[in-house]
């Protein structure tokens, strides 16, 4: 009988084994391609410190952080906290180890983060991210927004069959509409209603913008604008039919013709479109902006995005690093993938042997085979138990691919046969 | 100019990209080894319910849990905390999912843990550990207490050339001792001198009993048998000559014969000592208890270890569970592999190839052969940017093996060249 609650904190995943090495493979294919794409791994501390981490944080973010106490202090006086993005440590491990970095540096963090968020179905509080960022030094070639999404394409189609897009919009083709518009000093809240528009039906987006006093005029090119959205040889002719004369606007539309160009020069001119509900909710974000979906599952939302920063760590240097990065919040993708059976139990992760020494007489014969087994590259179990040899097996079946019994006969003969448990075949082993 | 202190906290181990490149190798090559004995990965929460943690913990682990809190309230009220090891959550998770589990449970935990100790040259607050543990229900047979061992000196192998040893004793060899002396009242006491006997001279051990009131003869006893160390052969019959009657210390004497016995057949026989200064000091250790040491770097210390428990879960349920695990403390043993010159930094981390395309005219040409590249598992990393190709090529040499320059001739002829940076060799590139 238990004598205590043993669940998990809840807003926590925590998987059985065979679930646990899907999410393991997940993560490791995910590693591998940034890897090959020439991103290098580095770790930053779960704890930081709190004027750090609130540098750039606000509103919900800070409400949501997990300040970390060892004595009876108030948390409010907490100077150590849990990180709840890898961007903030990113900028503050750029800064510190500015002389010993390459630049333009390619980062990937791959670990978990914290946010005391409300538990929901598919919310986490501590949760996995998978980030790539490409941080300059004063500046940072645009070719860089195309090689953060491609490199993040590949890493989808690495374990993904279904479709994935890039839906890629550029902050600075919104802001120069406002402009023009005569809009920036409600550009915020503007920014927001996009954001929203697409969780509403069209009318709530239209009644939010007359709710900013904006007259019926611009919302009327506000709300078409929103509506472009499409493979480049539509998005881009259609936001130059707009006839916007301003330079934010015509540099942003630029700068989303050449990075939808170069993605598709990678190879992934299906996988990206534009699209100008687009904006992403950070304030950080200044050019390429993008967010990841399935287009053939409409319910599953975002699975991934990320977008350009001018200034990766303003709040903590003089220096000007630009950058830009994107994040695949592996914990949730996990989970959306496994609800819509997207995702397949591998039988990859069980024991290739499971050997069964019918009593202690052949432990060292049995320690010799595992020995010479493993040295293969075969991940080998071994069966030491008192149970009768039909439990053995049962129990050997459940872990493993193949079954060798090892007695007294087979000590003295070294013939061996081993049991496929998927099959029932048995065969000679042969070492 | 830097606007605030961006060092990570004290107590962190935050690497530079080529050093952390080492660190994961290292990680991985253990999840390698534990991975072909038959472990399966698990992952507990690092954020656990106070109760929980509290359970087992006591004395110095409780004062250094760091408490999580999100609002004003005071870290004593605090319901959630950070992990300190991976034996609490496994028993809890073993209890949670006990239905959905197969019995023995061989579970393996890599992953950070969190203690606020005092910051110090090799101590951490934030460190890896790299755990196994196998779990039985009810029974557990000793065999698995050489599996563990074996298991853990297979790792160690697979990445250090120097040679380690696992000394290894039996919890009930000394409380056997005790009960034959009649000093089982003041055993936890003497198992502390047991414990720091290697870090004072003879003479601190033998006042440090007489202070407990121990008459000479006893602490004669006791004096020569913590002496008692080295190979099966030697120790096994040293420990039988010492004429105890008593039932605890014969059973513990076989234990560790048939322990020592085994690791020996997995082949690490030169690999594994008894030895009676071994007693580990945490108080759920029942039966057999190990540490691994490089005996050619004696300042090194403790390396790892673990031993039997018998019963993992007793605070959270009536059911038994006995388990064996053993735990590589990795960021330690990364930080005094360094500082012992042990391990090298490896080339193996570079990036295979850096393409370098003169001007934007050749990106779509670049990028499909780096997918080319890429495809055939070659990690490739690409230089956007207008600088002159000389610095470029600096760039290049530092991150990678081979470099590639790309400009409108090659892409008319496709004919390529790669300079291997190592060697200043050039020669033609064949996709």
């Amino acid at each position: 009988m238990k004598k205590m609650n043993t669940s998990p904190i809840s807003g926590a995943l925590e998987l059985l084994p065979a679930e646990q090495a899907v999410f393991t493979n997940l993560k490791n294919k995910i590693a591998e391609v940034y890897h090959r794409h020439g991103f290098l791994k580095i770790e930053t501390p779960v704890i930081d410190r709190t004027e750090i981490l609130f540098a750039k944080a606000g509103g919900d973010t800070e409400k949501q952080v997990y300040k970390v106490v060892k004595t009876a202090e108030a948390a409010d006086e907490a100077d150590q906290a849990l990180r709840f993005d890898h961007t903030v440590p990113l900028a503050r491990y750029v800064v510190e180890h500015e002389s010993d970095l390459v630049f333009p540096f390619k980062a990937t963090q791959i670990g978990r983060n914290f946010r005391g968020e409300r538990a929901q179905k598919g919310r986490y509080r501590e949760f996995y991210q998978c980030d790539i960022d490409i941080i300059g030094r004063n500046q940072l070639s645009l070719a860089y927004d195309a090689e953060i999404i491609s490199t993040l394409l590949d890493a989808y189609k690495s374990f993904l069959t279904a479709k994935v897009v890039a839906r890629t919009s550029n902050r600075k083709i919104l802001n120069g509409l406002l402009e023009f518009l005569g809009l920036s000093h409600i550009s915020k809240e503007i920014f927001d209603v996009v954001d929203h528009a697409e969780k509403v039906p069209a009318e709530a987006s239209r009644e939010a913008l007359q709710n900013l006093g904006i007259n019926d005029e611009a919302i009327a090119v506000i709300l078409s604008f929103i509506e472009i959205h499409g493979p480049r040889e539509d998005v881009i002719p259609a936001l130059r039919d707009l006839n916007v004369t301003n330079e934010t606007f015509s540099l942003g539309v630029n700068e989303l013709d050449t990075t939808l160009g170069l993605v598709a020069a990678q190879g992934f001119g299906d996988n990206i479109e534009g699209d100008m509900k687009i904006v992403r909710g950070l304030d950080y974000y200044t050019g390429t902006v993008f967010e990841f979906c399935l287009p053939d599952y409409k319910g599953i939302g975002s699975v991934g995005g990320g977008g350009r920063y001018e200034n990766l760590a303003s709040n903590f240097t003089d220096q000007t690093f630009p950058g830009v990065g994107g994040s695949i919040g592996l914990t949730r993708l996990y989970y959306v993938l496994t609800e819509n059976n997207l995702i397949k139990s591998q039988d990859g992760e069980l024991i290739d042997y499971c050997l069964i020494p019918i009593s202690e007489n052949e432990y060292t014969f049995v320690a010799d085979l595992a020995a010479k087994l493993r040295e293969k590259g075969q991940t080998v179990d071994i069966i030491f138990s008192d149970k009768k040899l039909g439990d053995k097996m049962t129990y050997a079946a459940k872990l493993a691919k193949n079954g060798v019994v090892i007695g007294g006969d087979e000590v003295a003969s070294s013939n061996l046969t081993v049991k496929n448990f998927a099959t029932g075949e048995v065969a000679p082993l042969n070492i």
